[in-house]
């Protein structure tokens, strides 16, 4: 990313950071965890976005327009404006590796530093890592819906241009590893699919004539749309005459694709007549407004269907359409110690976790049987049995004997400087497929969804509530 | 947009124009329209990403680096590739003013180009387009239900980078006329606004600490969030304590913001607070998961609220996250004839309307009255009265006798030049206000909307019927 997106945030942070620098507290450290709330509907959620926010973070410097557009609001001093032209940040972030599975209130990223630089922060890291962790997780749901593989073909519905290109790259984390996007191909490496449109049948005499061009031109990728005029009376008896040819002169088609009606009813009765015609390895691509739903129904029906191209309900998320990542204070520095904080709503759901953190992952057998969400200096003795807790029905329990433990957040700055080493996209979609290989199907399926042990450690327990006041 | 969005496009044109020039047909003209379908929920749409769609088409052109990956894809020659080194848009491109207010089937955009051009600007014009005006018109019907003020809040939970700053742009234009997103503020001059977070009071010792410490970096805009602890209880009464000190001090407040509770009681109690403590000016803002249903809930209950931060479902358009824009193909060249094409599909919706366009919008007395889809060369003698169909039950139709016609489209590009002068976004503002005045409220309001004619002219009416031989 090489724009600077420095001036991409809200205004109220740099009217707080003004406050602050002003109150003589602006180098006051302050701990802030990015997390998503479980009202949002997302049971789970893989994280997505490190990458881009670690670039936004390294790029981080206001230009010399930037502080004269500052200047001209009328509200911010000299000073200030001169400890703006001198900003970059100083301080750690910890964060949950791409890919990871994570649930509610786990921090996925915990940005400790200077208040100034903590604040500023804010709206640009939830900007980021909110769409990419939305498009990779809703990637990762169609892909539980279905065996068929999924190939993102939704940027002309994107919203905006950067929808589209990180969205194709959060598509390929949470599971979709094609995309119709070339500059995602191109910036990211991600394999490009794509072979023609209904306007490309429309631009010849005939289907037939069409078919036979696109053919000539690819013939050994040859996949054509078969219902321009009718699916099953003239698109795929002319795909198979040309499959016959190419097959006469030593190609192999690739298969057909299907873009409107039953898609159940028309992929059976194409996957037959591809079948007599002797292709049974040409294969039936989809698309059409699918989504969760369709694809469930769509197994049901014992639809025929090899590849999905999934475009708007994929890439804006359509059934969901925001994470509602948050971001807030955890601690703040007093007298040189780290004060945990805690944020008390009307609604519970909205009260934070106070203090430093750290999420540790229970694993019995390999597979995750647990989180827990702990201070950051919680130790755990795994020669002795944990007992996991419900957050609020404190009767339900469970007791692991034999298990391990693994922390979900790693080092990726201190005191400014990366110190970690980014994944390639390729090694990101691996790392996701063994973090969601460690759930059992029912946490992650979509529906009835069976709801996964996140409780809070001992001590993260007593100081909630000691904060709350409760009994 | 400095941007080079050339590659910002789907394969599938890459391979089909490379189809074309295979066929020796890439400098065969080709027209297509952009539009959306009224399947999509959206009764009407504010057109919105012009300016954009104007920079991505001046812009367009293939780096060496783009021709390097293209090569590496092994699907392309080397006579493409050099054909695909000389790109440039030479084409004619009308469109749809930004502002306008626009309906279903009407061509937002139409494009004349040799078909190796019209088919290659096909995505990101989609992207664009979709995008912006999607958001103007979730814009547009936010600000349908409230009298009172919206600013767009969105950025942290917009879909990317780009999401946020021309959503807030699209946002403006349909009618939410402030932004707290200051790279925008920057880039388009829309008014930001802003204040503090609950972070900001947390990180004092008392709430009202942080409120006297805000009041005296900022005393003449003072506008304080009340709501961290118990904004009756707490918020307003500490709010009123600094107010007195800065009217003491010559400062007159801004107001207070409510970001959680029971709005529509809680802005009534604050409203009679700061009434009877004499501050019947200090503005009451509010924000928290606002949308169409929320502000018409509000308005009913009598909520005194002056100004509306709306974030994720503005920015997001979460309620319906795309546009659903598409781009057919309506004609094309035969020696030297623009010849009508019509897609033909299984859903009638999606039959298109054929051959070169222009839309006419009928006014009487300087109110809409009914849109007629018209062919390019159609004419109208306003002195003879016109009478109008409903589109499919055209036993349904209205005679106006005194009337004016406006043509929607303006010329854009011609021969691949900057025919149009450009807008400043306040004009497009003003522009849209004007277009939106036009229309009677029961076409604009969300619920139970009033539909408005759109037919098609004569002309069209019968080449279309001719094209899908019906009886």
């Amino acid at each position: 990313m090489a724009r600077n997106l420095t001036m991409l945030t809200d205004l109220y942070q740099l009217t707080m950071i003004n406050g602050y620098f002003k109150c003589g507290t602006q180098n006051q450290k302050a701990a802030f965890d990015l997390f998503y709330r479980g009202s949002n509907g997302y049971s789970y959620a893989i994280v997505a976005g490190l990458e881009q926010a670690i670039d936004y973070v390294k790029n981080l410097h206001f230009d010399d327009d930037d502080i004269d557009y500052l200047r001209s609001l009328g509200i911010f001093g000299e000073e200030f404006l001169n400890e703006l032209k001198k900003f970059r940040f100083t301080g750690d972030i910890k964060a949950v590796p791409e890919g990871t599975l994570i649930f509610p209130n786990e921090p996925i990223m915990t940005v400790i530093a200077p208040m100034f630089e903590a604040q500023l922060v804010e709206t640009a890291l939830l900007n980021i890592i909110n769409h990419q962790t939305l498009i990779a997780t809703t990637a990762s749901r169609l892909c539980e819906c279905t065996k068929g593989a999924i190939s993102e073909f939704g940027l002309r519905r994107a919203q905006g241009p950067d929808a589209g290109l990180y969205g194709a790259r959060a598509a390929y984390i949470g599971g979709c590893r094609s995309t119709s996007n070339v500059l995602a191909g191109q910036m990211f490496g991600i394999e490009v699919k794509g072979t023609h449109s209904h306007s490309w049948v429309m631009s010849f005499p005939t289907e037939y004539d069409a078919f036979e061009a696109y053919a000539k031109v690819y013939p050994d990728s040859c996949l054509l749309l078969v219902d321009t005029y009718d699916t099953l009376k003239s698109g795929v008896p002319n795909a198979i005459r040309v499959f016959n040819k190419l097959k006469a002169g030593g190609h192999k088609p690739l298969g057909i694709r299907l873009d409107s009606g039953d898609l159940a009813y028309l992929s059976r009765q194409a996957r037959k007549m591809l079948d007599e015609a002797g292709f049974p390895e040409a294969k039936i691509f989809v698309s059409n407004d699918i989504d969760e739903k369709v694809l469930l129904a769509l197994a049901q029906q014992d639809a025929k269907i090899d590849v999905y191209g999934i475009g708007t309900k994929l890439i804006t998320s359509f059934n969901n359409a925001a994470l509602g990542g948050v971001y807030k204070l955890s601690a703040i520095e007093e007298d040189g110690k780290m004060i945990p904080k805690i944020k008390v709503s009307n609604s519970p759901e909205k009260t934070t976790n106070p203090g430093l953190k750290k999420t540790v992952r229970v694993l019995v057998d390999g597979m995750a049987a647990a989180d827990l969400i702990c201070l950051h200096d919680d130790e755990f003795d795994t020669s002795k049995p944990l007992t996991v807790y419900h957050p609020e029905q404190t009767w339900k329990k469970t007791t692991f004997d034999k298990y391990e433990l693994k922390e979900l957040m790693v080092d990726v700055f201190k005191d400014g400087k990366l110190v970690y080493d980014i994944p390639s996209l390729k090694e990101i979609g691996e790392y996701c497929d063994k973090s969601k290989g460690e759930f059992f199907p029912e946490y992650r399926r979509v529906t009835n969804t069976q709801e996964y042990k996140v409780d809070l450690s001992d001590n993260m327990w007593k100081l909630k509530h000691k904060l709350l006041g409760g009994r």
